[in-house]
């Protein structure tokens, strides 16, 4: 793409970056901006700018925050000793948008995956079993993808786990199952046995 | 959308009013800024606010410039006299890709639209037809993209220039046909009657 300006090439090279963009989408909005209001142009850079510069990670659960503890770990409403255990900070934002959860949660930072050369120490594992020593935490609810490195890395900080001297310490998972709206007919097969494995008192199945 | 923090927050809103991008995308794009490290999402901030505050527009032919005449209209290389009406900028950036065009543009800004409280004088129109005047123009494509709104912009230029008294005025616009790549049984009636209508010599048909 031949463009008439280094300044416009630059900003679309910018946004080109990003994940998921191509050159024509940068181009669009790049345009867009282009047709705003300098003000708000300078916000939206301002507030890109900012948020990569302020953002902190609480130091407790590693999940983003504003302070130095995010506010689901300075919320004494919620259940401090049962720990979410996640792969990454968009999952806690997913969990927290059912409002389901009233718990607290621990980011990892990503699983374990020897291919991609990621081993635990890469990962919050060591501060998760640290602060499970120290809390007396009661539960341990595992919420990573069903894929061969989240398994790997729940058997891992499970078998980790097990060796502290805590006993009242429960493990569980999320369950697998036949999600709403999907159909039985086009279920994997591993799925499908999971779900027939684990089936449920049709009472429980009514969500409250 | 929950967000654990508001700088968060704020950029994902910032993101999410760009066209075509909801608050799931805005989130994606924002996390991975945050990935990144402080100087690169610095430059990117930087790439857009500097773009929309130092960009100009070519006083001759209102395309993107960075100074106050384009590359195109400073190119004496260039056919001057040769003028391609355009609706906007990404019309210039299109046809320059090609390689195929060695004349001058003039972006109008938009077409004229009654319904969406467009008039002429909303539109470069008197512009265009000052430098016509001025510069003794030879010939004016209009490529505009073929709907009412385009058709009636074509029509409102042709009926003021012909007031000009500059009679060696050529008019012309783009052809309108069956795409490369396109189906003889896909086409629109209209446009498999224009390129019936307009058939070429075969000679023509290779591309020089």
């Amino acid at each position: 793409m031949n463009l008439p300006s280094h300044l416009l090439e630059q900003a679309v090279q910018a946004f080109s970056q990003l994940p998921g963009i191509g050159k024509k989408t940068a181009l669009r909005l790049v345009l867009h901006l282009l047709k705003q209001e300098t003000a708000q142009v300078e916000f939206f850079a301002e507030a890109v700018k900012k948020m990569r510069s302020e953002i902190k990670f609480c130091r407790r659960c590693h999940n983003i925050s504003d302070g130095d503890v995010c506010s689901i770990c300075s919320n004494s409403v919620r259940k401090q000793e049962m720990i979410c255990v996640v792969e990454s900070i968009r999952d806690v934002i997913a969990i927290e948008s059912t409002g389901q959860y009233h718990g607290t949660y621990h980011v990892l930072g990503g699983v374990i995956s020897p291919l991609d050369g990621i081993g635990p120490d890469q990962l919050q594992i060591e501060t998760l079993l640290d602060r499970i020593h120290k809390e007396s935490a009661e539960e341990i609810i595992f919420a990573l993808n069903p894929t061969i490195q989240g398994d790997t890395t729940i058997y891992y900080i499970q078998k980790k786990l097990t060796e502290l001297p805590n006993q009242s310490l429960r493990f569980t998972t999320i369950a697998r199952g036949i999600a709403f709206g999907g159909e039985l007919e086009y279920a994997d097969e591993m799925t499908l046995a999971r779900s027939l494995q684990n089936r449920l008192p049709v009472e429980k199945y009514v969500m409250r």
